[in-house]
């Protein structure tokens, strides 16, 4: 079976609110990934379409945005894992094209969540939990995430100042990173002392609604080698689901889910936790990457505060996260964040992150969850 | 690679109104299918769940739906092309056992339309067209076929008691199908009667809103053939886009998504249109129907009224299509049509269809359609 690499890769910067369609917004960010490799939107066998549904007045949004983008008649599809949904799709275009039905497909993430106010958007995430024992008592994502923090604090004396470290370093790659939406540094004392959310959670540990598309186009080994001479390969691929309910949980210090996928990654892969180079982890809250580093094998259980606060998961660390900002400081525009991800990995392993390159970057790993630790899905990609 | 073949299938009965949750109406045809092939969940090795959004309060359905059927921690997806969601669950499930990356998986479909007045059901319906230049001027559902009701008529001379003959024939079989919402059987005189609705489709051209779910299990030869001893193969796939524009359009005499969709099944099956033995075509409306004979190339286009005024689709013609009442006798859940299409056909390839058995069965076809001819999925079966 052939094998399958990423080739082109393309985002739009990720803005409060961009001002243009949803349509117009997928088309900036697919433009960019056919430039980057070259092909013309005839030559994309097929799409899947990712976001979360109900941001837009447009339903089924597949059929709007490739007749935009110049993709019919090639077969499209929408896939939603809501925050996970850009990963989704890069694993679905995987099997599309290891399968043999396909050997070029693209994957474009989007959302526009400017459509709504904030208490809108806050109300449609929230029924992204059980709505009928979980969301209508509180349970937006701020307050389940602050669940999950304070039982860390209690069971490993995580502390306040090591969640708001993850906070001072995003912001420190996001001011390099000319599509990240937040483009000024923020000190420990700004993250501590900004007002509370859902607590222990403050202001600038949550990451923030944002409109943005990303682009990721994947190529079967023979197409991808005429393609392009870097090409990206996925060789480990991970997913699992957790229960909705909070009830039902048996974790509340990680998340299972993304535990189970790194495990089925790693396995496919062949590599170990200490062999990743440079990773994206899904930071939406400050506690959720030091969540990551632990159920990603990067230290043990309770040691993520520590490995933040020693600087190991800065760009020179031994585990270097999220080197681009992260969600922390490029903005969270939903159904485009596994795609953005996944772009910065691809430019890390192909050398070309400038300023923000991690030196001898070969394997790179991507973890992105959706809902309050609902879905987990984490890719490994080797150069 | 692996061959994949349907294992198990399962159905609830298509209501008006279900008085369930959507996770109970999945539990039903789960629990069918699973029974049907002597499945436990914790051998689904991933789902994907089918649906058309904004029917629910419930965001993200997935999740909570896995959670009830017992399927953590096993990866979902939601996966969504309005009416054609079902099928395009079945084409993703494919791939994903194809690729190798699992083994079995389950395939489930729902709506529940209840939830909402008909008034609301067709606002949401109406936002599946393009909100910037259709459904604001009025592109509702029947409207959408009515043009092409009307452009058939004037190129091909189809008339509308050809029409009627479709619904004459669906209501014959929907009685014989306990499954089936619509269990009278409706006469010429009726149809051509009943108030217009979008002319020249009338009360009686068009599917109805309902309640319902649908499983479909898939799995590896390997596994398949350990399962049971009737094992359908799918042996061709086909899926087409068409621009959401009418304006955009080329023909109003056919569904160019169903041609090229039809094309690629027929070609990865290696066989012609004479060779299916038995068909589901999505009879959203009547016109669709007889649009769906030409498309998949079992007459000549503008032969299709005639094709079942003549008997030709009828259980003992040359072309036997929807002999289980099809959308317009079995009601229209829009998430669980496509996965009732392919259980009918599963069910009269294994010779299980009791009174509605079409003779010597080994070959079938699913034709499903996802908007006014926006997406078009084709999958032939083989016994």
């Amino acid at each position: 079976m052939s094998e399958v690499a990423v080739v082109g890769v393309g985002q739009t910067a990720f803005t409060r609110s961009c001002g243009v369609t949803i349509k117009e917004l997928c088309f900036e960010a697919f433009k960019e990934a056919l430039e980057d490799c070259n092909l013309y939107p005839k030559e994309i066998e097929a799409s899947l379409i990712c976001s979360a549904p109900e941001y837009d007045k447009q339903r089924s949004p597949a059929g709007a945005i490739v007749e935009y983008l110049g993709l019919n008649p090639q077969p499209t599809t929408y896939v939603e894992n809501i925050c996970a949904s850009g990963t989704t799709g890069v694993r679905l275009a995987y099997s599309l094209i290891k399968s043999g039905l396909h050997d070029i497909v693209a994957v474009i993430g989007f959302q526009k969540m400017s459509e709504l106010t904030s208490r809108e958007a806050q109300e449609r995430m929230g029924r992204g939990a059980d709505i009928m024992w979980d969301s209508p008592f509180g349970l937006t994502m701020p307050a389940g995430y602050a669940l999950y923090a304070r039982m860390h604090m209690k069971t490993y004396g995580t502390t306040e100042e090591q969640m708001a470290e993850v906070k001072v370093k995003s912001s420190k790659y996001a001011v390099l990173n000319p599509k990240a939406m937040f483009q000024r540094e923020v000190s420990l004392e700004e993250v501590l002392t900004s007002r509370v959310i859902s607590s222990p959670l403050k202001f600038y540990d949550c990451s923030a609604n944002a409109d943005g598309a990303s682009c990721v186009i994947l190529a079967s080994a023979e197409k991808a080698r005429k393609i392009t001479d870097t090409p990206v390969w996925i060789v480990g691929i991970g997913s699992a689901s957790e229960p909705l309910s909070m009830a039902n949980r048996t974790s509340f210090v990680g998340l299972n889910c993304a535990v189970e996928a790194a495990r089925q990654a790693y396995k496919m892969a062949g590599i170990e936790p200490k062999d990743v180079d440079v990773a994206e982890v899904h930071d939406c809250f400050t506690i959720a990457e030091i969540m990551a580093y632990e159920n990603l094998g990067f230290c043990n259980p309770g040691e993520g505060g520590k490995l933040v606060q020693e600087g190991q998961t800065y760009i020179d660390g031994d585990f270097p996260v999220n080197i681009d900002g992260g969600l922390l400081g490029k903005g969270h525009p939903i159904g485009a964040t596994g795609g953005s991800q996944v772009r910065t990995i691809v430019m890390q392993l192909r050398g070309d992150a400038g300023r923000l390159q991690v030196k001898r970057a070969e394997i790179g790993l991507v973890h992105n969850i959706g809902g309050i630790g609902l879905y987990g899905n984490v890719l490994i990609f080797r150069r």
